[in-house]
């Protein structure tokens, strides 16, 4: 793995290994010294063009965590703000010793761009670009299924056999893609449930079925439930549904919905979440819950990425 | 001490114990190698709802100084800003494993909802709330206070019999309210001189005198006078004096008003100055202020309280 | 050197003893680990007053890697945007504890003010102030010169015989500034070309000769030209010249005309480009470019500067 852009990029196994390191580093997190030295003298640089203060924190924490300086560049007033291509920014970031660009991009394809163009020899990982991917937000739902619904000791088990539910806005979610195809690489069944207009045209090539009710996937009784944060500032006058509560009477996580699923199962969201629209502000913080685990998850999960990529071979400058 | 939310959170002793390690601290500052490495693998949020870089700086200086990792989470662009709620906020930062939450809000009561509301577990620090509290502010000029005002070595020592006039926008002033808490707590009489549309309803309740005459709180020979910043910015055509020449003639400190303090006194401000506005600059500069130290001592004396909160415990995921 | 505000500031031995630091420093980039301890304990703040990703990155990477712990203050949303006066943000980053100010500003002599007016003990680095001067591009500049076009080891070595070619929009620019009055020091013959109402008045006090066009420059066959950046937003409407087009043509460095240069040439550019206006994309990737070496260059001359600065004396509070 020589940078993380999309879960195209790991085939099983290598998705094993890093959810397996995933867990070693989320011990070393319950410790009295939690940081390691793991990446003393590297830098890290959060390239964010759109913010994300979650996402962009969630590295730092990581990184942090493994010894590295962090140095945030956000696009924000910014030479790419002026009109620098991203080629050279790429290229300055090289020259400055960045060892690993995390990069945040509100287009699709710019982790891509950014780490096949030739311009810089580091690692690049993909913090969110457009509607295309989000990996490292697969990576940690992973993790966080895998600890819920495998028996015994996680390390080295899949998602075999679970089924897993997403529901909501697939269309623009990052978060759906990269998810249904990390989850049917470990084996799970995966289950979008989302209104006509929010399934992106070609899902038929994707490895999942498609409802488009959720009351029908809940009586199949999966596993776990994933709820996608719907962005209402893209539903406004963009004709995906009628109203908004028409969206939410059909496709809300209600209280009601969630007592009908199986008693094991768990309910997952990427957060930010909107209560009370995708998800009831009850069912959030319900027993089946484990919306906060994925924060906390994440870190480990991210500090697992930043240690495949960077702590196996030498820092040359 | 689990917060520090409020003066109120801390007894006499607890206050004085508070000031006493801010001297060490202060005294580590002069060595060589100034970092210490107390709080090693700790992380700290510096969480701003509204722009401070005064106080997000010298927070981040104390937190660096022990060797704490520091991430500054402005809310501008932030989940928070695009509707999240401050307990999503507040589950993602412990999640994350922030050891402790230093926050500052426009609203009054955004520190205390943090600590009390049982999303997060870890130490919060009220950094300002809206027209609440401002604590860490009222701890540096005790701190500053005491050096000046005390003979010998300030440690153990509070302020009985200590005299001090704190002049200006009290209604808005979260820097008072704290004052004048922890200044009656320390033995020290407080008294308030402001216009009348600028005191608050109920200050009748606080342990302090009002007057609404700068000159003859002048008369009463204080040891100390605290001018307070005047956020023009909420005055105007806010009805609360007829016009900035107005209030500047009967409430600024003038090198004229000066002179007739004792000898001893000396002048404080919190920062940041409207120079010949509440304070002329004269008097800024001149030999009683200790403007200046009161920034100096703010940094000792956050040291001081992530100590208090952070150090005494061993840090667990 | 007490402070770093003007190429003024240094002689030629200082100047050249900064630049064979810089040629330590850049060979500790290329270790396995690469960061120092020289300035554990030491706090650096970049202050800035204007948007300069690229320049703060760069300083702030130079620092980490000597262990100093780095504040950024962007002025925007603070105190000095509310009016309060830069002496009253310098007193109170020397009470901070600030080691030292990096500072950038949109008017020219603020850094020099800051350094000069006794408000603050510590050392200043001008990192670009207004139209005055950007004293570390020019070191970083003369340290890439000094690589490509001397024999041997470039330590000790000056730039006497070369001769620079300096293109654009030598009004608005403190690059061209600092670069001419260093260049010169250091043995260089300085050329400035550039459209007439683009030349400063008083240039002819500059050591340096000025030509309005860039063929004519071209054909004195120099060993490096220097391509400055166009800042288009201060051009339109202000008559600098007929069009954009127009300026284009005169003095974009196009392939044709860098095929014209004798074959040793190097070609540079203090970044941001804007590809296509006043360089030629492919002038600025092809072999003859150090564009890229330049930006990697900046860090170990900064890190150089903060050495000379910083490390030769004791830290006190």
């Amino acid at each position: 793995m020589r940078h993380f852009i999309s879960i195209a990029d790991l085939d099983r196994a290598e998705a094993l290994a890093v959810l397996d390191t995933a867990e070693q580093m989320a011990a070393t997190q319950s410790r009295s010294i939690r940081k390691l030295p793991t990446l003393v003298g590297t830098t890290v640089v959060n390239l964010f063009m759109e913010d994300s203060t979650r996402t962009r924190i969630s590295f730092e924490a990581a990184a942090k965590r493994l010894s590295a300086d962090v140095i945030n560049f956000s696009a924000k007033g910014s030479s790419l703000s002026k009109g620098e291509s991203l080629k050279d920014t790429a290229l300055t970031l090289q020259a400055m010793g960045a060892d690993a660009v995390i990069v945040r991009s509100p287009s699709s394809g710019a982790a891509h761009l950014l780490a096949h163009a030739g311009w810089i020899d580091q690692p690049i990982i993909n913090a969110g670009d457009g509607r295309h991917e989000h990996p490292t937000q697969a990576m940690l739902d992973a993790f966080t299924l895998r600890r819920h619904l495998t028996e015994g000791d996680p390390a080295g088990q899949d998602l075999a056999g679970r089924h897993v539910v997403i529901v909501g806005d697939v269309l623009h979610s990052r978060v759906a893609r990269s998810n249904v195809l990390l989850l049917s690489m470990l084996g799970a069944r995966v289950t979008l449930v989302a209104p006509p207009s929010l399934v992106p045209v070609g899902h038929g090539a994707w490895p999942c079925e498609v409802l488009y009710d959720l009351d029908e996937a809940i009586a199949l009784a999966p596993d776990a439930v994933m709820m996608l944060r719907v962005q209402r500032e893209r539903m406004i006058g963009g004709g995906f549904f009628p109203t908004p509560e028409e969206y939410s009477r059909r496709f809300c996580l209600t209280t009601e919905r969630a007592a009908r699923l199986p008693e094991h199962a768990i309910v997952m969201h990427p957060g930010p979440m909107n209560r009370g629209f995708e998800i009831a502000g009850d069912v959030a913080d319900s027993e089946r819950s484990v919306i906060v685990e994925q924060v906390g998850n994440g870190v480990s999960v991210r500090m697992a990425v930043l240690y495949h990529l960077l702590a196996s071979t030498p820092q040359e400058g």
